[in-house]
């Protein structure tokens, strides 16, 4: 997080901090025991939104309902998601349950249909339980509030394999002294990798802001956080990041200003937050893994090495394993397809030198196994090619990863 | 197999039957245990050698020997093979080491040292126990013997996590009626993926070739089988195969020729053998998994669509989980880069229809799941997009796979 004085991170963090947001988080039934399946993030002045989408050619069909809407560049008043089913892969169907979807929460609303989102997570190719989901709208739509509690409820409600919600706040203070908020939420665990990482996260703000800006904003934000999280190598065909921007506070940010700039760093920072957290909660993950390349050759040799090696199933059982095996490192960077002198290479963990000029240093077991018991790992890599830097989010690779992808749908 | 007439594949293979050649394996301590870990193939009369390696920019220095070796042209005796250690990442030294077995070797067979291939394949990183196998060649070359016993020894000294040896012959029935020999050896396991693919793989025969044509034919028959094996995505350093062609049976191979297609016919046929035997043996697998793609648009798109499938940890522990979630199939289609229509995608399990037109069709469950009991699993993916084809053969993702890699060093 940016740690201008003027941008300032929320402890306990809740999607509707922003003026004029509301949310709730209901069963519908989709999960079965009661589990919240189904959440609505709403406000009642209409927001301008951005949005940025997976790149799988494969689109779920609520995805792709709400890829119009948002290209349609309406105000909009919300976003309804249902966990549990990934309304992907069933043909015509598919888009007909998405607008069914959606219209019952408008009419429910009072709002016309093409003003709230959809969003489906969870298993592909099985038709969306579209009934139970209007049977669960008027509930979800009663239950709207702007209370922490509604808030949290939302945020469970699009949880799949997540062990845990994904929250972030942060209050801006502009330069007439104006505050306005930001937060976010997300959802991850499986199925998570560039482009577009990874994941549903709706983000909220009270400011008002053009939709070229803000969309432009977005784009930036994610680049080198979102699509810069894997946890499998595997690109969902449901993954979103979106943005409303209501402008509640009456704050208007405008292209160019000190202000836009403070609203970059803020909306980047928060997202690079969530995806940590992502990364963190990936299937299984024992271990919160940031690897970094320095020293490419350019930007484009920058991601092929971090991808490949945050990608890497060698290199993420060794993390898992404790195991000191950086020529598991330095291999899957060897393959990546940049180009570099294999003998120039350095390989720190964290601040600790495990490799030099491409070889193995004798260091001492004890103490490279007391920093890899640590849950965070860093991994350096320098390349002395050029001057590029990337970096990436990702975990290790579990026993548990096997358990939970082994039996998904069952 | 090619099952022409004058093709025979001979059920109880071994590395020797070609004419002229000889092998052992011994135990020089690497693995422990008494562990057989040191291989020698040996042909006195000197062979035409070709080989082909990994692509990945770091190369095991034993490797890098090798390459130069086999680039002067000349022609040679052996090659030694240790297996525990991969002799890579560790500098000069790791040179120095390489030259030294050689010498040991070529010392003891009164050859030079430059007729003597060497191949390393483990750990990485850690230095070669040079001393251990230096003291291992005497007994290494004192029990060299064309037996099956002596061979099947060699086969069982490259392994590492492999859990069987892999071997393969064929009898081939030139036009003029001589018989010549064409055996392989192979180590896989992990660290498998093209390009590359994969391995440590020796092939003997004892035709005389000239080392251009050997080389062409070499390629052309590692493209579309041990460049299409993936275990995890991961490419070794030390990754080579080799054929060595010493003309003991007289019968000569010139380009053009009917005995030439069918030595390219046989070569690529045992190639295929060993690639299906690497992706059955992979690290933990309980599953052989046949991904074909048809109908791409052209071959690029092909290999990118079998690529992305084969290599996919969510596919993959699906497969462990004998999981119908076709939807990872063709999610990981999406995703792989290849330009196609998601609404015209057909996929079949087998010969039994799963989706049909990007739509998950509704199967019987209990049907499929008999299918997926079985060992060899085949995935037919039809892109309906143009006449391009590939395949790629891999194995499932299990709990044992991140049990031996969590802990691969120690």
């Amino acid at each position: 997080m940016n740690d201008e004085n003027n941008i300032q991170e929320i402890e306990e963090a809740y999607i509707t901090m922003p003026k004029g947001f509301k949310a709730n988080g209901v069963s519908a039934g989709l999960k079965g025991n009661g589990a919240l399946d189904l959440a609505l993030v709403y406000t009642e002045l209409p927001a301008t939104v951005a949005g940025v989408y997976t790149s799988n050619l494969i689109k779920g069909h609520s995805l792709e309902r709400s890829i119009k809407v948002i290209d349609s560049g309406k105000k909009l008043h919300g976003i309804v998601v249902n966990s549990k089913n990934a309304n992907a892969c069933v043909g015509n169907v598919g888009r007909e349950d998405a607008a069914t979807v959606a219209k019952a929460v408008a009419d429910c609303l009072n709002v016309e249909e093409d003003t709230i989102l959809t969003a489906s997570t969870g298993v592909i190719g099985v038709r969306l339980p579209f009934e139970m989901i209007i049977a669960g709208v008027p509930s979800l739509v009663e239950g709207l509030s702007d209370s922490k509690e509604a808030a949290h409820n939302s945020e469970r409600a699009i949880m799949t394999t997540d062990t845990r919600p994904k929250e972030v706040s942060a209050k801006i203070v502009l330069k007439d002294n104006t505050e306005v908020t930001i937060s976010g939420m997300a959802k991850g665990a499986g199925m998570i990798h560039p482009n577009l990482a990874t994941m549903i996260s709706v983000f909220t703000t009270d400011v008002e802001i053009s939709k070229d800006l803000l969309q432009k904003m977005l784009k930036e934000a994610v680049s080198h956080t979102f699509n810069r999280v894997t946890v499998d190598g595997d690109t969902s065909c449901c993954d979103m990041v979106t943005v409303f921007a209501n402008g509640a506070s009456g704050a208007v940010i405008e292209e160019g200003t000190d202000d836009a700039k403070l609203f970059q760093d803020a909306l980047t920072g928060l997202s690079e937050d969530l995806s940590r957290m992502i990364a963190s909660d990936g299937e299984g993950a024992t271990k919160f893994v940031e690897v970094e390349v320095f020293g490419a050759k350019d930007e484009y040799d920058a991601k092929l090495v971090v991808s490949s090696v945050a990608k890497s199933p060698l290199c993420k059982t060794a993390f898992y394993g404790m195991d000191a095996n950086f020529g598991r490192v330095i291999t899957a960077a060897g393959y990546s397809g940049a180009s570099f002198d294999p003998y120039k290479v350095d390989i720190d963990l964290g601040d600790f030198p495990v490799y030099r000029d491409g070889c193995a240093l004798l260091f001492d077991e004890e103490e490279v196994l007391e920093i890899l018991k640590q849950h965070d790992l860093n991994i350096k890599i320098y390349l002395h090619e050029g001057d590029a830097y990337d970096r990436m989010f990702t975990c290790d690779f579990s026993h548990d990863y096997v358990t939970i992808n082994g039996s998904y749908r069952t």
